[in-house]
């Protein structure tokens, strides 16, 4: 009797070890002992690093780039430069390489600069992809962002509608900075190409900055006063056209169409001074960024470059899309 | 002693039910319950639809879809139209759409035949992508698929480098079909814009036909003797190119740029009579087919026109990229 009762206690406590075992496995596995579905473990970390922390921009990118991690079931970390500085994006970015996360999602201040930094990282080991400004001669394996050229474009065709295919208008642009070329590119040969009644009269450099973009539309107003449209590429420009049309009366003539979903600029298109603006897949640039990393970490997908088996390479670029905000649908953009 | 006895006998009853229940359930749950990472259930089926199953060109999609399911833990089928024909196809996703699959990938063998039929998938609540071939008026939620109009460009500045900027070239297409006139487009536009001593001398119909297109390049070469290149927008074309110019001894004359990469063509490009061929993104178009379909399913991101919120929405195009295949990498392109 007292056999019969040492066996089931020892089979009780050998269930008991067994059940313990068998919750406490960090992933979860199917039979074969794999993780099940694309899961990865809490201590695998993936880091976005951008330039100029706490602006509003970055919001949306961290809450895809969050919302991702928690579908995989890991960990991420945000940190950036304080201050639009080169020097100090790539001390962060050596800092973050140090720790040896399991990824990178870098928004790059300059196109070459960090280079050198991002190709240390591959060689390390350490999946990199850039979002929304890139860095195309570095070794990351992806880029993902808004297609500037087709951003312009769509852009061209807003303001079209708007003015009835007839006209003149101007750009106000950033004409040193690549993503603002291609949208005034995208921008004029769509206009051209398209439009033979609308003609593009000025391309003016509006320095980013909202004062200098309002004197620069009081100016090209002195010249064209019959002007019909002005498409700002980025935010401060058309926030400062919208002013200066304020305080020209001109904003009945002079149709705006803007880039970003700032505060000032939804305002703005919630009272009608601007007529649409262009808001970037931010989300999508956060969340598949970290769906990206996660496929070169667990290598689900290979890279440029890899080895070719059945043409699973990673997209080398994802255009991650943009949407036209008028008044209609302003109030779905606020940030919540 | 027996009451002793029954009480273990029932505790190890209790814990053995506890253990088979806990080892059947097919997801598997983190601590609040909710499935731990991507994962979806076997009995979950997401269906590929084609048109003409059999041919290569479909291997390496269904490969991505497969690979994509295996990553997710769902299932797969695959079903399509055996013949080129609009209304198998309709009957064939009729009855895929009764059997109330968890998502639908389409590739549509007309951009808008199909669209009744999609937009009953989408009222039922199953989520529907295209891939490939798009029907752009449906309410299929997006379209994963080569850039056409871009694939053509990159075509063009390959023929522009083989004959070193200079010369006269002629496309052979399907000028009834949309990503044919799209392909013709983006290789003659760039042409034109960006390589001023090229001259792009004629635009044939190649009627998808080998011997076709074979007879349209021998009277091209009557009339333009000095031809030097000739992009083929399909496979089919570029192969009855091939065999026309060596029947003519005009291979080494004239460059051939041609699209995909069934086994004639790639062996064509390896004894080189074709100088390039545009490889496309096959297995990218089934696999995020499938993530996308997974997404919509477990409403892990939201469709075009549903409720905003941080921008979560999915993207309505996927450009899923192309590759240039010579003869340095073509043996990675045979299907292993």
């Amino acid at each position: 009797m007292k056999k019969l009762l040492f066996v089931y206690a020892l089979l009780f406590g050998a269930f008991l070890i067994y059940l313990i075992n068998f919750q406490s496995r960090e992933v979860n596995t199917n039979l074969e002992g794999k993780p099940k579905g694309l899961q990865g473990t809490i201590d695998e970390k993936y880091v976005m690093v951008t330039f100029q922390v706490g602006i509003e921009y970055w919001k949306n990118v961290l809450k895809g780039f969050e919302d991702g991690a928690q579908a995989l079931n890991v960990s991420v970390e945000y940190r950036g430069a304080t201050n639009y500085d080169v020097n100090e994006q790539i001390t962060v970015l050596e800092q973050v390489i140090a720790r040896k996360p399991s990824g990178i999602a870098i928004s790059a201040i300059h196109p070459n600069a960090l280079n050198v930094t991002i190709n240390k990282a591959i060689d390390a080991g350490i999946p990199v992809v850039l979002f929304d400004s890139d860095a195309p001669d570095s070794k990351a394996y992806s880029f993902l962002g808004t297609n500037n050229f087709n951003a312009g474009a769509t852009a061209a065709h807003e303001m079209a509608d708007m003015i009835k295919n007839r006209g003149k208008i101007a750009v106000i642009t950033l004409p040193n900075q690549q993503n603002h070329i291609d949208r005034a590119n995208g921008f004029k040969e769509t206009i051209e190409k398209q439009y033979p009644d609308i003609e593009v009269v000025a391309v003016k450099d509006g320095k980013g900055n909202q004062l200098v973009s309002g004197q620069v539309v009081s100016d090209l107003l002195k010249e064209h006063p019959d002007l019909n449209g002005i498409f700002a590429t980025e935010a401060n420009g058309g926030v400062g056209v919208g002013e200066a049309l304020i305080n020209l009366r001109k904003d009945k003539q002079v149709r705006i169409v803007s880039f970003d979903t700032d505060k000032q600029t939804l305002d703005m298109v919630k009272d009608g001074t601007i007529d649409a603006t262009i808001a970037q897949g931010t989300w999508n640039m956060g969340y598949w960024s970290l769906q990206y990393l996660f496929h070169l970490q667990h290598d689900l997908i290979r890279s440029q470059g890899g080895p070719y088996t059945s043409g699973n390479q990673l997209l080398p670029r994802m255009d991650t899309g943009i949407t036209v905000v008028t008044r209609e649908n302003v109030e779905k953009y606020y940030a919540k």
